[in-house]
């Protein structure tokens, strides 16, 4: 083992568990007798090349704790996606401190950066054991059953669908959910699992996997409202079409030829807004409402799955003792082993980096807006426990006396 | 006491408790011996008028008590405001259905749509009990300490700013969260209770109670950026210029001015839109997000305050007890009577129908973006157990060696 220190840092977006694996890494870290001290660098590899450094070998293991459960990036995070010459600058701050052993928690780019550091490190004949932990909401980092930060952020989605589905059945409408995930499509289908009685919402599910088309969305709420004489849809933000234009440009351009203006496009809500007055305009629907999740669903407090976060806290810890015991440099992956269990693997950093997984076609309803009992199976375990449940009265109908 | 039947109904915008009362007024309305049966109108007034009933008396205990659980209204709403000619048609339905006991569950409209009926069923000799219990997130009926699910509303939009702050300070740059609440403040002022370290958001709130300039909005949101290097606000969707012209409609104008464009107003996120466009623009802040919690906030499944469903059972409770051993209709109040304890009052519908609470000036800071510590004594109790608490690192700093 290298004697010298730990650094750990966080990239990205943050998740509601992003602190479990740091606090995992920490407390393994403290505890091995070649580690000097343990780093942690203030908002990402920013933090690093500014050499904004806390010692996390003097905070309480009692505060860790709490950090732990708490979420959001404790150490602050970056937007940087390091280039070679920044990676560089990142070797020279970790060789002038002695660190030996380097944590980053982050989606695919930060494995890269990760694997450019250690290439550096080589070069220079600086031994050092570098290690990627994985993290996003997006579920989208290949060889990874499942991300951390994921569950807690479907949770979220589940919670908000379900709730929002309950509303609607008691002031009937059109009901838009748009849910985060530009690429990959997990999130968004996370909705399906809010569907308990079967006319429940979702009533569709549109994914970034998918072609969205206006004309196609707009008959599926007019059937849906046919149907059930209400509509919840959930839609993600990355929905696009068939040219890889995303929606959220291609109808503003339709809804300005309608209305002979123009549409502010920049913000969050723009798509939900764009979604609700093409089905007010076109179908006349009266109530019709949209709701942007935004940051909400990576950020709520109170909305954590237990089993994410138990993992976060193991790949954090796996990390740490396979940087300890193993030879090589990797990413820590999440296994699925049975129904319900994991184990954790270290990979090569290339087969991680800078790759973007998505939504398999077998999780896909043929029809494009719903998902398949596969994936209810494969979300179900990662939401943990105690879910809420929604419940109905029966109708036990009365007959009518006036108007019978 | 009044032999025949008891109907309830819930009218207006849903909330996380309402099924509370809901089960409140059947639980203790089958126990009475002078009901014949106990019948829920479906879809508030509207299934009144159109004979919508349905048999409560051949529910289950226990899924009674699941519904109580779960949030937005079982027996369905509507926005329908009864005129005259529409409470005649209510009464007339209770007549033929043998009603002598009606319980409406809703904000400070429903009160008087209860009194009306009571004088129509006085003006034709038919001898019937009527009692309003009050809910509302807004929070804005008078003669409450509070009303029923603004508790559960106000802690979503304490966990939802908790969080958001956490996302602003790992990732800095403003963030803007809308809060519902038209004419009162108090769901928006909520937001501060969020905040615990001195430097936490939200450092700024705007509340339908104060005029809203964007001038002092937009210095405000530098003074916080200069201070703490982001900044995060609760805005409530009310607010409005000094003319009583709501901001949304306003600051619309001026940016079509900036853009020589139109912007789409309709839909729920456009105020949000307007202030992040508004920061961007004219502070020249480039990480700029704004959220808006939306129905999220009254529909959310899994945040609601234990204290919160307590009372709004024990109204729904009170109001039966009221109507078989009491000699009056009236609406049920809930006044503070320790820290913290309340109990229950029956007060005549006209001192309640038809008015609107709004926060009191000793709630407001003189700055006129902040509550006062009389607003966070109120509140606190009402939020309930288990409310989640953020933790930080604490900032042991390490020294600089190559810029140092």
């Amino acid at each position: 083992m290298l004697q010298g220190k730990v650094l750990v840092a966080q990239g990205g977006g943050p998740t509601a568990v992003i602190n479990q694996s740091l606090v995992g890494v920490v407390l393994e870290g403290r505890k091995h007798r070649n580690v000097n001290l343990v780093y942690g660098a203030l908002h990402g590899v920013r933090g690093i090349v500014d050499e904004d450094f806390v010692d996390l070998t003097q905070e309480t293991t009692h505060n860790l704790e709490m950090v732990g459960d708490t979420p959001s990036s404790a150490l602050g995070s970056t937007r940087d996606k390091p280039d070679l010459k920044y990676c560089q600058e990142i070797f020279k701050v970790l060789k002038a401190h002695d660190i030996r052993y380097f944590f980053y928690i982050g989606g695919n780019d930060s494995s890269d950066t990760v694997r450019i550091v250690a290439e550096e490190a080589r070069k220079a004949d600086h031994p050092i054991r570098v290690v990627h932990i994985p993290k996003t909401i997006d579920n989208d980092v290949v060889l990874n059953d499942h991300t951390p930060g994921f569950p807690s952020a479907a949770r979220f989605v589940v919670q908000a669908v379900l709730g929002a589905n309950l509303d609607n059945r008691s002031l009937p409408g059109v009901y838009i959910g748009v849910v985060m995930g530009r690429h990959a499509g997990f999130l968004t289908a996370a909705a399906a699992l809010g569907k308990k009685f079967p006319d429940d919402g979702p009533h569709m599910i549109y994914l970034p996997e998918r072609t969205f088309r206006v004309e196609s969305f707009l008959s599926d709420v007019k059937n849906a409202m046919d149907r059930y004489g209400r509509c919840v849809v959930a839609v993600s933000e990355g929905i696009h079409d068939e040219s890889g234009q995303p929606v959220v440009t291609r109808l503003a351009k339709e809804i300005e030829r309608d209305a002979h203006g123009n549409v502010q496009l920049s913000g969050t809500g723009a798509l939900a807004e764009l979604l609700t007055d093409a089905v007010k305009t076109k179908l006349g629907i009266s109530r019709v409402r949209g709701d942007t999740f935004g940051y909400l669903q990576r950020s709520f407090i109170g909305c954590v799955s237990d089993v994410d976060q138990r993992e976060a806290r193991e790949v954090g810890e796996k990390a740490v003792q396979y940087a300890m015991y193993g030879d090589s440099n990797g990413s820590v992956t999440i296994e699925r082993t049975g129904y319900y269990s994991v184990d954790y693997k270290l990979v090569p950093l290339e087969s991680v980096a800078g790759k973007t997984r998505t939504m398999p076609d077998e999780f896909i309803a043929p029809n494009g807006t719903d998902v398949t009992d596969a994936f209810r199976l494969y979300l179900r375990p990662l939401l943990g426990k105690g879910l809420p449940d929604a419940f109905r009265l029966r109708p036990n109908r009365v007959a009518k006396i006036l108007k019978a």
